[in-house]
């Protein structure tokens, strides 16, 4: 198969780091938590196969123009390395996407070597409070469930700064990939950088994944959360990222479903056609579905998915409330790792005609998924080089709830990106 | 119903006219060739409804901010007159629309004078040379059509001239809401206006729609063309546009199916995922089905539905051809105006996970339509006042073939659209 | 309209009567509970447009060969009346039917007095004990709650008599069609008549639909229940109804998605295709629907609903346990009466092949329900003139969860029916 | 995966033949025509796999109570061979189907050793008259289109009795499955044995299928049509067939589309509803599909797959005319074996209510396909034991068009099936 990728040249540009002239591109340490799942899995081999053009670029957005054209880290110079809390090896995990038919099987016998140095730099993660009864549970990642969030924080740190030192990387970008945790009410310490250190120093428990974020922070790493969890989601947080010139992104990675969403609603608003209910039923049978069996996750995925179109559609044809919107999630075991959605929209046009339209939408998860994190990963790179800190709007088109942007119609946010494109590339 | 428009105010400004700075809004002829269709038969409905206040404008762009900012035409002001060959009344139109559950049968009775006037103003016009068979023929459009073409023209430029002096209009604009006709051999002189005046004065026979196109650009009246028939797209009509600083804009409304392809196709290629098919399968059991039993009419039908989607999904991701794509179209009596089409989507992503989306549209086409038409009306009405010609291409959102645009995809379409208020709105 | 219909000759055929020779066909007395309904609206002006040849009989079975054969009484013979908690008249309901583009509007006007006799013979019906915050409750329904249950249902028993004796009606057949009550949990008196006799006479509340029932069989009505609540089936109903000779039928007509389902299914165990998931999504937006967002009323319907596919289907290819089942409802109030549903089914065929089926069900209930119910009221009318009694296992293709039966696969329950009109029709 | 067939014992019964008694059950030659195509390779893998407990019988009918209690030959007593036109060679079939993840890969090489004497029992087929350009063809199958009719027809007769003799076998059952050959008109010749004889001696040209229905029928070996092709379908040979006493089955397998709609359209006849419309649109991408191409080819195969809706509808209601019915195939080459299909349901109910289901099927053709073969292979063999000859009425429920049938109705069909299967079992 012929790489149709456009990737960009090797020869680092060596000036001096300015907003538009991003510093030398080195080696970047890519550190996958959740690094044995789904989309980990995929991210490692498919940068594998790409590397030794096993495969073409197709699915991976910044290896086409005019993205292709900035100067992105080249995937080459990617280090990986990963959390995760399980024992089951990398193999085991690749083993099973072979058999749901995603990764192609002679791939996986091609790239051993990549995939090995991957998995020996995989590190036991701490567990999300609220997980219980995880199957294959590594015991250290247990050991470290037991700790004050102070130590489980430092721990990280350590696993960070070791990787990089090891590897004599320029930079680690860490992507939170792990299962969405329990909703969680938001704790009255989050909302200021020092109240959050003391409430760590103090032992209050905190989700799993805004200690991630908070390690990443602290060690100058790019933050990107692909996971509705809250991650860097909070005023402390996004304060520390832009006083020590970090890059953050996030919430929720936009692969599916809520990305048709978000590309459909601007029609709608446009031709000023009224909807009336837009409603949305999901099925999807991986760990993420198992963990969405729990209603205290569910909650938190629903929310996270119900938001766009109400911002895209609310009162678009001065309706007083916005359309009438619902998304249910079951989870069907025998789907593995292929989501199906149908959603159906009934609306009013002229003349008070009510019509439908309805749709299923049938991808494969991970696929989806894993071009994506390869891109937001390249991105943040980009931006670190570049001195640039805080949430990175300029990504907002790669999830469903875009930290400190309200904008969520696909067509513009994606014109943000190619303006940002376009900027870097001009120089 | 509370009417949720937005519409200009009517005091005229009464400014001279220049690029930016249309001229006063006086009263403007909507001049609908196809006039008792069911396309008209919702204009003038839907027009009546608003002034009455009886129905919301919903669906009607150019009643919602950012268009409604602009000086349009209000709709009080609008007079309706139109060509048609057939003999039977609005009010049976007006019936069989009622009876599909597509007008309200209340406002049917409570427009009851409107509908009037506008029927009043309806004169027979010219059969398109390959229409046959056509049930309830007016014999006087019957015998127009015996004529040569330069006295069919004749007779439409009268009819046209007539109309605007009898009510004393600032100006008529004509919108081709006539049934496909048949595709037919590119004539050589259409390549210039001198060579097509001398085919028509020498007696050549020509496709109807052009003749309209002619007739409307001669006496000064801006053409829109709102079916896939040739209307003005040909270098001699353009020319003469030009010349004569007559806006047209066309071919061919963007209602339905093609709308949803080209609002969809755009996050493909934005992704990076390679679509490989995409068939669609439509039924329709209006008039417009009926004409289309007849094979070439269909071709001419299909080949306006299938180029879109070439042009924003071709070579996106590097392959050589773009996708597989296929448009079938067949007569489906039981659905009436309900147009119900089915398109499928496969497509690969990252690692040569093949995936599908579908969607099934079902939707009235009329009441899709109608406003548009309104909307079209209004902005060539603006183009008239504020001195620019020939083909408007910031309205090819409304267009499956923009008339000069290669572009599709329809956001883009729309930001241009945007651009265009912005710039005539901040005067 | 031609009427289509087969009705059987209204001569009598005054035989003594026998198992298969119902004795004289009279005048039968149609008792609607929920007589203002959408279902019992839909009766009413169905029965009165047939019966003046306004409408075909499209949707009636009974109207056709092979049970137009059998001696049914005939439309003509009907008399209408009924109980219903709310004070809104049969015009309002018919009104609002005509708006959802259900009820044709003329002929809501042409049968006029046949609505308004059914109206002059509605009496105030006794509300479910779960019922709250109903609107335009009539207060003497309201006055009927507050009595024990001995009371409520000897007013019941009152009003049934009067009915009868007040038309000089042969026998009244009751249809249950109120909306689906709350959950209860089954009393221990209810395995035995006079058990159940000995807590009604001591005041422990009972489901309304139960004291419905009880109250029809105590006058000697045939009941039919239409919905899902309890109805007569409990040991102790079904024991009074044979000792006195009464026929029931029940419980919760299958009108719609489960209809489909069950005459899907049985294609996948004749090709011993394994059923992996069946995944149902219903949308409603009626008064059912609305009724529905109580959780508890819902647990009621969703159980009726998943029953018949793991009949069908479990077991059917080895596998230990069935497919993976779910049904889910939401209420969307812009569909009104149309009701949307979506299923999914995921299979396995030979050497593993995983493969998938989905549809899309949009119908109108009520316009499904109704001729249903007329069916069944004729069916009950001659079971009662053939001397048969207790619960009509023949019925079983027109309910979700059939009395005493455990065929839910549609054809096989169709082949039931038939035979049993072969029967009746062979004399 | 554990075996979940209920396979008959092997002990044979060594009775003399009778009508419901069949003679000794033996070895007994499945010989494949079109041997090296997508459904003979499942078909063989597939006989392979349950052999050797590799694979479950999920999706063989005839592996599941009530058919699994016949005296059917045991799946190990199947010795196969076959007729192709191609020279690629089984293996590359099989990796075909394994890249499109219909064969499991460790199937196809646990089981190798079956497939090379499957292998070495294929020899050179015929071609259709009308067949050109095809890939791969064998010089040998060219050599033979060279011949004359009667010269053929021999060469495939003395291939069956040498497969018969070679392997011991007490009989051969022959199953078409090549691609849908060009329609063709019918000759005169067509309609009596001696006439058909004589043209075949005279020269005339015959389409294949036809000529190797009469090779098998002379032979004395039961002949399967699993196509649309003509093969047996002419008197000349059905009086062959009954005069030599061979049984014969056909025409066209009823797999996928066509089986749900004459699953689903029963349950519209029964409910009286009045099917206005019934579209179906397929897709597919395997060489079936690149036949279809051929617009001649598609003739053939339309007309197959429509008649069976009219047949089950027609008239249904009282309505002159039966339901408007289309179907369209477009190849799409993307989706491989994966045939894809959509259908649309426009019907009116009670009160003039128009409502529509719409379905969409995604098949895997050949896994659909391979078992029923099977089935059809074993039931000719019990047929031929039992002394049973001439079209096999009792499977009419494995095609579209069913040998002397006229009954599509698919549960009518099993019904019929299970009858046979009750007599047979009862002895």
């Amino acid at each position: 198969m012929p790489a149709s990728s456009d990737r960009p040249p090797s020869t680092a540009t060596g000036q001096a780091p300015s907003n538009l002239d991003p510093g030398s591109r080195g080696r970047t340490g890519l550190w996958l938590v959740g690094a044995r799942g789904a989309i980990s899995t995929c991210v490692a081999y498919g940068i594998a196969g790409i590397r030794h053009d096993l495969i073409p670029s197709v699915g991976l957005p910044s290896a086409y123009p005019p993205l292709s054209g900035l100067d992105l880290v080249s995937l080459d110079d990617f280090v990986l390395g990963g959390h995760d809390v399980c024992t089951r090896d990398l193999s085991a995990s690749a083993g099973e996407l072979v058999a749901a038919g995603i990764l192609p099987a002679d791939l996986v016998s091609m790239v051993r070597d990549d995939a090995a140095r991957f998995e020996a730099a995989i590190r036991p993660g701490i567990l999300d409070v609220a997980e219980t009864g995880f199957r294959d549970l590594d015991p250290r990642a247990a050991a470290l469930g037991s700790l004050a969030p102070a130590e489980q924080s430092a721990a990280i740190e350590a696993d960070l700064v070791a990787f990089r030192e090891e590897h004599d990387l320029d930079r680690v970008v860490v992507v939170y990939l792990a299962s969405t945790e329990a909703a969680v009410a938001r704790q009255e310490a989050w909302n200021s950088g020092p109240e959050f250190e003391k409430a760590v120093a103090a032992g209050v428990p905190q989700p799993a994944s805004l200690l991630y974020a908070y390690a990443a922070i602290r060690t100058g790493s790019p933050f990107v959360n692909f996971t509705p969890s809250i991650g860097a989601n909070v005023p402390a947080l996004m304060e520390m990222a832009a006083t020590l010139g970090v890059p953050i992104a996030g919430n929720d990675g936009k692969t599916g479903e809520t990305l048709v969403k978000t590309a459909l609603a601007p029609m709608f608003r446009a031709r000023a056609l009224q909807v009336l209910a837009w409603q949305g039923y999901n099925m999807l049978g991986n760990r993420d579905g198992e963990v969405l069996r729990n209603p205290s996750h569910k909650a938190a995925k629903l929310e996270s998915k119900d938001a766009a179109l109400r911002s895209i559609l609310g009162g678009a044809t001065g309706a007083t409330d916005g359309p009438h919107t619902q998304v249910s999630i079951d989870y069907v075991p025998s789907l593995g790792d292929w989501k199906t959605a149908w959603d159906f929209i009934h609306f009013e046009g002229f003349l008070g005609a009510k019509m439908s339209m309805q749709f299923t939408w049938s991808g494969c998860d991970s696929a989806l998924a894993a071009p994506l994190v390869i891109d937001l990963a390249r991105f943040a790179d980009l931006a670190a080089r570049s001195g640039e800190s805080g949430a990175l709007t300029h990504l907002g088109c790669y999830f469903k709830s875009p930290l400190q942007s309200r904008e969520h119609d696909f067509h513009r946010q994606m014109e943000a990106l190619y303006a940002y494109a376009q900027k870097h590339t001009a120089r």
